[in-house]
């Protein structure tokens, strides 16, 4: 008998909300998540009671025969404590999740790694669908990046390879598409609290503004008073904000950065 | 028998991008568009064609005899037309469509004034669903305000009184919320475009990053490299912004304020 593709054991290291979204998407197409490492104990067992693993917050209990581990850490915590993480499981297939950690970072700690990157922003309070998801892999086979490959390809329907040049350069347009335009919506809310009005009436604009650049160019889908550059509102709104001096450079820059790419 | 609400004739005062939504939304719903006016011909004939009105180039040749004028301008156009718009007009209702603009405009201008003030981002190319946009509207009379509202309420399904004070915050907020967010899709673009990677790839993103804040407050939808401070990954992408002095001024502000907002 074949064996499937969802036989194949997972560990995960680190249970954030990358961690803790992917491993639910797994566990729900029925891959088998064996443990579960978190340095807090809480964070470890919430996720593990989420998808029926062991766990443990001591990296020298992590269960040595799975044949996929998937760290999932903090940028810098996952440097430091790379070795003591792959110590005795050098012949596991290991990947990060990270956009911006080049895949060589594994070079010379472990026999076979990569990388599985689903590029989409993940919450712990929400479940995502993983179909839409795009995943960029790599791996140092040809083999071990078509396991990868077929591994993503059972949760999401948009899977690309993607070398680590290219996936530092789609983290850096994600950090602008997701993160920025997130704290746009964070800052709107704070001039809406700070005036009494609710943010919920900003929803449909949201939407829409989101659902515009699935047929417009972005750069065409603009509109307000800086791409009209209309000088009178700017200076208003210059105003309204003069008691907010980082919020009054950011819509300084921003619009002019409108007008400059629009005129 | 009852004259319904629908039965209003209506002259637009220009044919940009809300004019032209605005004037197909009601020609759906029954009202009559008299006629369209706007200084370019090409404009005040494709709008008036759209809702079966006459058009014309002309302020002089306005239809005098309408129920409801709907001056839809650039603001800085329609300040100084305005005594030219309203000439011989002057008991009809008049209302303007500008976030920025005070009701108190019109005052001394014409007899009957308003504002109805519909929040959205509006591009001729794109028919909106009018029905959950919020529209805000104000008068000068209790009775025009109820007008205003019924006719608000024929369209969409979110219709407000709201004071000019608040109108400007709202267009201040929308700003952020929708102006700055596409042009972060917009500075997106144009670095996956400098990369050769297509935007596409970012959609599931944005429509993630637009649902999320249905249910979370934006600041704690908050993911990425600002809010968890990671120095590393923010050093290599202002370093991979070197040769965009500005986009990467502006990735500095914005970060520094995610930080801030969640620290």
């Amino acid at each position: 008998m074949k064996r499937s593709i969802e036989d194949t054991s997972v560990v995960f290291i680190g249970a954030g909300n990358l961690a803790t979204n992917l491993a639910k998407a797994l566990y729900y197409k029925g891959f088998r998540i064996v443990q579960v490492y978190s340095r807090t104990e809480e964070s470890a067992r919430t996720l593990a009671q989420a998808v029926e693993a062991a766990y443990t917050t001591d990296l020298s209990s992590v269960a040595a025969d799975a044949r996929l581990y998937i760290v999932s850490l903090k940028d810098a915590a996952f440097v430091q404590l790379l070795p003591e993480i792959v110590a005795g499981k050098e012949n596991a297939l290991w990947v990060h999740t990270a956009g911006s950690i080049p895949m060589d970072v594994w070079a010379g700690k472990v026999n076979r790694y990569g990388v599985f990157y689903p590029m989409q922003t993940f919450s712990k309070q929400r479940t995502v669908d993983f179909r839409q998801i795009p995943v960029f892999v790599e791996s140092n086979s040809a083999e071990d990046t078509r396991t990868l490959k077929d591994i993503a390809s059972v949760l999401s329907e948009n899977v690309y390879e993607a070398d680590s040049e290219q996936r530092k350069s789609l983290h850096l347009a994600a950090v602008f598409t997701c993160n920025f335009t997130n704290h746009m919506y964070a800052l709107a809310a704070g001039l809406l609290k700070k005036y009494g009005l609710p943010f919920e009436v900003m929803l449909p604009l949201i939407d829409e503004t989101a659902r515009k650049v699935h047929e417009l160019e972005p750069r065409l889908a603009q509109t307000g008073p800086a791409v009209r550059y209309d000088e009178n509102v700017i200076g208003e709104h210059l105003q309204m904000l003069s008691d907010e001096p980082d919020m009054q450079e950011m819509y300084r820059l921003i619009s002019e950065s409108i007008h400059r790419q629009n005129s």
